[in-house]
C-alpha cells in the first residue's frame, strides 16, 4: 500500500559521527523511507528532533541535491545567512555544491519533525563550523587524516 | 537563500490533459519549486487542491518514483488498494512501474495541501480508469492514437 505507515518503520538515531560531534544530534530521531516503500530514485527520511537537538552539524554537499518540509513543530534552519524559523508547511532547498552550510536546530521545548529528499552522488561535503569534511570513504579532518 | 519563499513562486493550475478529463484539475493549484531552488536532482512541487479538486487523474509511472507529504488540510488517497485519508505529517510512495494507479481527491470543504517530488525516466505510464495512457510524447488513447 503506497500510504506508509511510519510506526511500522524502524526509527533510530544512530550517527557515524565522531565525539564530540555525536553530541548534538543525539535527540534527532529517524526513519529511512525509501527502503521501506521501494523507492530508489532517491533517499527520504522522517526525522524527529526532540527540543535542543540537531538535524546535523552544519554541512554542504558536493554531489546531492536535499529539500525539506516541515510537517509539525518549528525549527530554526540555520546556514550562511542566518537563522530562519520553520513552522509546518515551510520548504528549504539546498542545491549541490552551493557551499552554504546548513543544519535544523530544536529550540523549542517541543519535538519538531520534517521530510528530507536528497539525491546525487556521494562526493562529499563539508562542515563550516568544526575540524572534519566528508569524502565517499568517510569523515576526515580538515587536512584529510581520516577520523 | 535556502529557505523558499513561496509565495514568489507562480502558482498555475495549468494541464496538458485534452477534455474531458482536465475538468476534475481545475482546481489544482500547484508551484514547481525546484526550479526556482536550483535543484536538479529530482522535481518537488507544492501542490494546493481546492475542496472538490483531484491532484490528477489516476495514474501510475513506468519510469518515475513519487513521494507524497500532506501538509495542511485532509485528503483521501485513491489507489487499486482502495481509500486512504491523507492528513498533515501522512506520507505515501509510489514506485516507478508499480502498476498501481493513484491519486488525491478533495473531498473536505476547505483547501489541502502537500509536497510531491518525483524523480526517474519519463518513459510513460497509464490512467486505468479511462482511455488515456501517457507517453515520453505525450498522450494517447488506449490503442495508441494521440490526444
Amino acid at each position: 500500500m503506497p500510504k506508509i505507515d511510519l510506526d511500522s518503520i524502524e526509527q533510530v538515531s544512530r550517527t557515524g559521527y565522531p565525539p564530540p560531534f555525536d553530541r548534538q544530534v543525539q535527540g534527532r530521531w529517524y526513519r529511512r523511507l525509501a527502503p521501506a516503500s521501494g523507492l530508489t530514485a532517491f533517499g527520504v527520511s522522517h526525522v524527529v528532533l526532540k527540543p535542543g537537538a540537531w538535524s546535523s552539524q552544519r554541512h554542504w554537499h558536493a554531489g546531492e541535491d536535499e529539500f525539506l518540509v516541515m510537517v509539525s513543530g518549528e525549527g530554526v534552519l540555520v546556514d550562511d545567512q542566518g537563522e530562519h524559523i520553520l513552522r509546518p508547511g515551510d520548504c528549504a532547498a539546498f542545491p549541490m555544491n552551493d557551499g552554504n552550510g546548513h543544519h535544523v536546530q530544536n529550540r523549542s521545548e517541543e519535538d519538531c519533525a520534517f521530510i528530507v529528499v536528497g539525491s546525487g552522488t556521494n562526493t562529499g561535503g563539508d562542515y563550516p563550523d568544526i575540524d572534519m569534511s566528508f569524502t565517499s570513504e568517510g569523515f576526515v579532518h580538515k587536512d584529510g587524516r581520516p577520523y
